[in-house]
């Protein structure tokens, strides 16, 4: 039994870690952290949880923190590390959800976010997409957890681009998550009827936060420069995000050949799900699951090569990745404690 | 007063008509019809228009629907061709939300749906988007009112495309709907419990039957051929459309450019808002009402042009329209019966 | 056309004077106040009003109030009186859409609510629900607009207790409303992933403020004092109120007698429509409209008389009942602006 | 490892069932009967279940599920009690969520349902509410499985009833339930674009099938007959149902009394939590787990004792409870397979 703390414990990603770590038969929850809420019993805040933990929110500084085996931190960019980098100095292990070790070029993160405070740590620092870091991931003492849209584009990409099957330029991924991606916080964003029958888009043009963190990915799996046109939508539903892909195949290419890419780099993932032929995921089909799956299509009349891909952004989006990347660092089954089925309905 | 009759009465579009036109101060409601509810009373079966409405539904054969001056007709694609072709026999005028005269080419619209038995009247049809055939509406004995994604994508493009603004090819629309697009029928898809929560594209690939409508008034008003490619996707939500749509400028364009060209086409239209620099549009804004917001973006780092239009499905996208053809058709002021805000919230 | 100005516009209650008021032939909008926005443009704040609000939000303090021929306050409670005074003391006529008037017993409202500044007014105020007071609205300086759960409780019960057909004690008003009733303030009770999913109770056991209001009208009507056990939740929707009541028939009562008193008192009224025996009222069903529906039904296994009411609470409940009282005070027809239908779906 | 079967595997309750028994330590899926899909692969058909079945659905008459050591029939009432009786004669032990074994007196089950084929099989079956049951369920052959609505109520009532605590006349419940509850067949009363917005009651005035089954339970607790008031309302949302019950207190007890009674009757339960004084349930919270929550105030003003229970309609109102059952029956931890936490947000 591994000891686990989660820093930023009183949020959506929180609480999902929370939801997913009391079943977890490898792990007790050693502490969590909240400071609008420390002191406060966690049940009591969230009757939702009352008989899974007994805990009391404790201030993010608590020592306690530095006996655990790992630390999840769900704190925000910049607060977050700070954080983690105190717990390493501390031979604490640590898997970090916000967006403070993805980036490895550090002029990259600092014009996309803010100054960072300790730019040594990220090299150090493991991308955790299991599906293309595995055997990196598991030696790791910090893993920055993938944000929840570059999830849902890069592995619906990644087999295409690594095997020269698309063309590097004019990717456009056009992606809609629900409002649990905006957080708990309070805005008029998140309001009730402000959401309801509300679709829009946001962050239009080249501007959110995850593009870096993508091109960064799908650069590397190209082995050349990339530039994606992100587009991001809010859907009036909690979980879930869907991202479509709209890619152009290299002459030649063939949607037997766009099959086989994807059969052959997921078949034997555990956390990957390929629709049959004819078919496109939905978010319902994969919420409160660890699963990505992933539908396509070439537009014969176009040429253009679609690709769908749905995850639940709090769970594969954030929370159940997190854990799978514990399971892999830890030498758990990677599955272990996210075989539970999709929520349906 | 001009006498009104609607065949198809019982659906979504037939109610949409019911509302706008049961306060349109220039119309009398004949005749209302139903097959499947013939002889029942239009209040009984449907209890928010207890008090406008005392009609009962008549089979959409009777003879009181010639007495009308305009007739409009939302019943499904092929059932509805041989209808207007009777009444425009009786000199009865129409505006048809079916596909079935939108097509002019008869062996497009055979290969997207099916055998058509009154091809001559294809060439008289007048496309109903007022924006673009205002006055060929005005003496158009029968009107081939525009589908709802249609409707969004082209109003998006029209400017861009007639100004030369943007390339014809690699035309990206990426549009999610409300469920009442789906109409009243019942179907697994619209069950609440399967729509709730879940997000998800359906014909995917070039197989929707907007495409050729799009393509066809995109093409005209580029003056070259153009495809479109085309994505759906549903929302859980009853109302609206979003468009998403990617262009690619032509070398030397700027969003400047593309500002001008919208206003230049726009700035005078009762239906058509656009965006201030840096807003773009959601359907909440426009829901119940007959406008079609319209913002834009340029990504400066991909040089991609975003165009996002947003719609009610069932006012712009059907009912209203067909109500602002109408009143294009009878001279009665453009915004007549249309003067209504948005739902908010 | 009369000058209208109201205070407190950029709540919902704002929101909905504005859509009603915008197409209502008889008024102009004047002035709308709102402090936190004091400058900025209506239609830059809400784009769903674009084209239809040229104004700019005013200090609630601004003169301009002081030229309506009537405001209407959608100030909170408490902020609300202080305005009405100073209104009404320049011969404006004042609609109050709060709490400060709608209680005759000062030391209730103080019990209830807080000190009251100016209690000589409760007497000169008219409680605003035309069915029970049009005459003394017609002549009325100012209206206090009632509550949008009283609304929906007065008008299910006043035809029974007026008629003495049930007992003056045990009643029960079980009542649902959705989420705008909480307004537009922020909450993590109004955020939407805590809303959507969860139904709930709030304000258990007799604290809720609308208590004392209903049973004060209750009590007129049945000319005994009236208490009532009063439970209010919360729905996963934006608008609506759905109150189902339990009340017990004086013995000999029939459900006929039940039927006959209905159609007695609402057959002539505008804005009450009785269900068909055998049916229920819906919140969607009179959703954007100023209708109240009524459904009742008698158990014949219990005794019980349960009566069902369904109002949407921004219109009936605030917003349109206000306008309602506006056409009495300045004689238009009472009806006037408010003839739109339901929104469907 | 017992083997289980599930008749009726295509509804909502039959993948609630499944969802819960993938991950049931104890058990093997060994048969999925659905007429409608015989053949189909229960993954292709639903696609969230990819990776965790393999079976294809079977006809309900396969004699595979005569090798079963439990089968749930989640058939619908009157289909249900025939395949039932002859898998009892072979031997198989029997869950039923259908309404066909719940009422011991034939005479009522067939006044309120229809003509009952295994009479004789009512006494034997018990009735699986494992507060009231737990030891005769254990030994139990065959189990019927209680109601959504009856477990609601009758949790939230036992302790009071039990003790002699409230009057057993004047009993109110009125109940909300949540979407999945009127099932996965189609119905405009399940279109989404119809419960969207839109709240209402049906089965008003003591007509709804759940009635025999609360009165049945009730009147043996209470030791007296007791007739409820009982009204369903549909709320726009998937899963829960919230039951608010308005009693009557015997004179002299006190609030305290009621929590004393509650926490005796529930502190040593594993699927009953009790809100602290001040909070009430909402389906949130235990929404997807088989908890019911409860909360109780009593309104000092009428004297009434309102209480209010929360449950997840297809966990704990259907298959959770069903396994649950299952567990006592087999000897296997009560608790086993459902100690997930409520899906959160």
């Amino acid at each position: 039994m591994i000891r686990v703390g989660i820093l930023g414990a009183s949020g959506y990603t929180g609480f999902e870690l929370i939801r997913i770590l009391v079943n977890h038969p490898g792990t007790t929850l050693l502490a969590l952290s909240s400071r609008g809420l420390e002191g406060e019993a966690v049940a009591a805040h969230y009757p939702a949880f009352k008989g899974f933990v007994d805990l009391r929110f404790l201030s993010p500084e608590s020592p306690v923190f530095e006996e655990a085996d790992v630390v999840f931190s769900a704190l925000p960019h910049g607060a977050s590390m700070q954080m983690v980098s105190k717990l390493l100095d501390k031979g604490v292990r640590v898997i970090d959800l916000s967006a403070d070790f993805r980036i490895k070029d550090v002029s990259v993160y600092e014009k996309w976010y803010q100054k960072h405070d300790c730019p040594h740590l990220l090299r150090e620092a493991v991308y955790g997409l299991p599906e293309l870091y595995r055997k990196e991931i598991a030696g790791a003492k910090l893993v920055a957890n993938p944000g929840c849209y570059p999830t849902s584009v890069i592995l619906a990409a990644a087999p295409l681009l690594q095997r020269g099957l698309v063309k590097s330029d004019n990717i456009i991924a056009d992606s809609k998550s629900g409002v649990t991606g905006a957080g708990r916080g309070l805005s008029l964003a998140t309001h009730f009827c402000e959401v309801n029958e509300g679709f829009g888009a946001y962050k239009v043009g080249g501007v959110h936060r995850h593009i870096p963190e993508m091109e960064q990915e799908l650069s590397q799996l190209a082995g050349s420069d990339i530039r994606i046109t992100f587009t991001p939508h809010l859907v009036p539903m909690s979980r879930g995000i869907l991202s479509t892909l709209y890619l152009t195949p290299i002459e030649g290419v063939s949607e037997s050949d766009v099959e086989d890419a994807f059969h052959e780099a997921y078949d034997n993932e555990p956390f990957v799900r390929l629709c049959e032929k004819g078919r496109f995921p939905t978010t319902l089909q994969v919420r409160g699951s660890n699963f990505c799956d992933i539908g396509w299509k070439l537009d014969p009349r176009t040429g253009k090569l679609i690709v769908i891909s749905a995850i639940d952004n709090l769970t594969r989006g954030a929370s159940g990745q997190a854990v799978c990347n514990m399971n892999i660092m830890f030498e758990f089954d990677e599955t272990m404690g996210l075989t539970f089925p999709p929520w349906q309905p």
